[in-house]
């Protein structure tokens, strides 16, 4: 038993690898703050930057053994807040370990979570394998972050989310047990499927220090088309009448503000007059991927596109998928921006856009929208002037509204970003009590002292009554 | 507070419509067993047929104020015994609950758990759209039990398992409550995944009443490739070559004891003296799936293939694929068949094989074995008559060295057939003591009196030491 806080940090330095243990407040203040910039990021106790499964143990073991809460971190690329610290924690970080070994005979690749997916998917395709799970962040977001928060991207459309390449993973658990689940097989029920549980839990159950994914044959080459449109509907109805027949591999949406904001950084040409902007690839074989994309090209014009392009050069079609990637630095230039990730049934999908902007119109309030439309997923960018403290409240309410407006259309709050500690107060309203209070039973179950990264999915002080 | 069996049954008598229940011990034979067979199942003190959620909440309540263990059940059709009536208990059979509503504009299907696997599939075709996960048993299994168990198939090497369609469910649990989780959203990560924690959990952790699941795009006419092996090694080699770079939509092993089952009832030429007989299919677009066959073929001839014939007529490939499915009841003409589920990491499914070859000769029992080789997922077929009670003693014996045996190559003791009754004595070796304690906690946070299905999957007798 630690008995204070000095106890705590001395056990760690004395436990730990010379380095591995930060305690000065200017060396910490990186480990405090994720992308979700929250302005009541606490202060740690320490920072453990560790490089194995046993030395996670040893730091869980002596937090449990101090109570003291752990904050557990990748690449810190949160959206949500998910790896945000608080007062007296220990940062667990994780960021030193990335070593990835890929078997291509099962396959399969063995990563340490700190890698980032960007480093997965290149040794994948030194073997001619693909990685497909693409969050707009994966150049520089870790791959444990990935798995913690079941991330998805742009290929998900046809290729599915993170949870669906997860087929084994080595955690510690609260009480500083490792275990290992599931390895290279590809199907296995045996026992609950824990693996899947994990997947998600966003640091909440269990401390994930390796991952076993299944990797693809690499990605053909796309071929990409697109069009614009005068009217939301019109290019709503196209979305709809896509993904009724097709898998594209991609199927992405910018509205005004976006290609606006983009338009005014890269100068690219794109029409600023237009409503909506789809951008639609296929990676069907050579000679298919054209004929699919001919039959996108039809619906276009079947629904008004007022511009309509595509090519199967492959980097001439990169071009505007940058322009799709760049819309979020592209905005963060108009001012301080609240990222949101809401999503519905993609027959509401064209209610939640038309609510957000009648939201923004509200509450005086800038917000462009990017969307993964094909999986009726949105990105809200919500814009303020961080001087502007009248409009940063503003922005705030309307943050919410945006969430109200998805559950209130049979969304959801969170579609890849995770619920972290950004969205935790619309979780109950989204689960309602019973699936909130089951939550709440799963926590119980793997980590009864509450001390794996309180206070992000779930509110320490809910009870049942 | 229900005090007697007698006054439960006039409990469920009087709440619920006339014809729901049945006591007459002869017309509750038929909902005692499932394809598992077990002698010692047991006899239930009723047999409930519900038709809504709410008339499953009703069963749920009055056997749990009265502490009576439910068996639910959907066709009967587990190979596990994850249906098998216990003494005492109630069944509550899911058989009349079969509606199913397809939207094609969410390209998702509604489904009540009874719906068999071939009804979801053939609503789904009346909108153009595919329901992939495909049991051998798919014309007789309810849609329910596929997601109780998180069932397999044959297209799962290309299109995934149960799993990776269901979007969303209702589940009635422990104490009598229903909750519905997820939806037709495609993406939603808020809070804990208990959708893909309750799939595959097999009845024991809650009852499911209604299904969400995705559909996709039909598939496309496959072109299909046979080729026999003179030798084991020879067939291993060519799926290993074949799921080092391809993904073809369906990669299926018979082996001699099964070729030879299958045509002494079809008489349709196969060749009696190979070792071994794959069945691969292509699904890729027209004129691609060719390409991609022929690179199966150049595969198999660099690997000895002593045969090898493909068609790109639909017809004349599914008469090859019946005699993969057909290969279960050819050899059941062989005698009683205890059927394995044991899956092991591609590399060692050449090691299965061959041992399940030494296992069958030093018990002197025959054991056919086909496999959904793409997977590692095989069906070794333990062949005794049942008259011999000394040779059904070996046979018993050999099926649990057959697990002992994948699980020593790293494999699991069940890939898509569940836990059930038949294979709990080995999962506990199988998942260690910590991952089995983990099981453990999570029944106890939804199940804590032990009524659902108790049994199966978990021993109710365990205790942590």
């Amino acid at each position: 038993m630690v008995a204070t806080d000095t106890s705590l940090t001395d056990a760690l330095v004395a436990a730990l690898p010379e380095g591995s243990v930060i305690l000065n407040p200017d060396s910490m203040h990186a480990y405090r703050w994720d992308r979700a910039n929250d302005p009541d990021a606490g202060m740690p106790l320490a920072v453990v930057r560790v490089t194995s499964t046993e030395q996670v143990q040893t730091v869980v073991r002596l937090a449990a053994a101090a109570n003291v809460p752990i904050v557990p971190r990748g690449a810190g690329s949160s959206l949500s807040g998910g790896s945000t610290a608080i007062d007296g924690c220990i940062v667990l970080s994780l960021d030193r370990m990335r070593e990835i070994t890929v078997d291509p005979v099962t396959r399969t690749v063995v990563t340490q979570p700190g890698a980032f997916n960007a480093e997965v998917k290149a040794a994948a395709a030194e073997h001619g394998l693909w990685y497909p799970p693409d969050p707009a962040s994966f150049q520089f977001c870790s791959i444990g972050g990935n798995v913690a928060t079941n991330a998805g991207g742009l290929c998900c459309v046809k290729y599915g989310v993170t949870t669906d390449y997860v087929l084994g993973m080595t955690v510690v658990l609260a009480d500083g047990r490792a275990v290992t689940l599931g390895g290279p097989k590809i199907k296995d029920v045996a026992g609950y499927s824990l693996m899947k549980l994990f997947t998600g839990s966003e640091g909440t159950l269990c401390i994930i220090t390796e991952i076993v994914l299944r990797l693809v044959p690499a990605q053909r080459p796309p071929t990409t088309l697109v069009a614009t449109f005068a009217t939301l509907e019109d290019a709503m109805a196209t979305v709809l009448a896509i993904t009724k027949t097709m898998r594209p591999s991609m199927l992405e949406f910018m509205d005004r503000v976006s290609i606006n904001a983009v338009e005014d950084v890269t100068k690219m040409g794109l029409d600023r007059s237009a409503a909506a902007m789809l951008v639609v690839q296929s990676d069907e074989p050579a000679g298919h991927a054209g004929v699919e994309i001919a039959e996108v090209e039809a619906l276009c014009a079947m629904h008004k596109a007022t511009e309509c392009f595509f090519t199967d050069d492959p980097d001439e079609g990169e071009a505007f998928v940058t322009a799709r990637r760049i819309a979020i630095p592209s905005v963060e230039k108009l001012g301080t921006v609240l990222m949101e990730d809401v999503g519905v049934p993609l027959p509401r999908l064209g209610d939640l856009v038309v609510g957000i902007e009648q939201i923004a119109q509200n509450r005086d309030v800038v917000i462009a929208v990017i969307a993964h439309a094909g999986d009726g997923n949105t990105h809200p960018l919500l814009v303020f002037n961080p001087n502007d403290k009248a409009q940063q409240a503003r922005a705030e309410i309307a943050y919410g509204e945006v969430m109200d407006l998805a559950v209130s259309l049979g969304g959801t709050i969170t579609g890849e970003h995770g619920v972290g500690r950004l969205k935790r107060a619309w979780l109950p309203g989204y689960l309602g009590p019973d699936v909130l209070e089951l939550n709440h039973r799963i926590k119980a179950a793997f980590d009864p002292a509450g001390i794996l990264n309180p206070g992000v999915v779930l509110d320490p002080a809910w009870s049942a009554t």
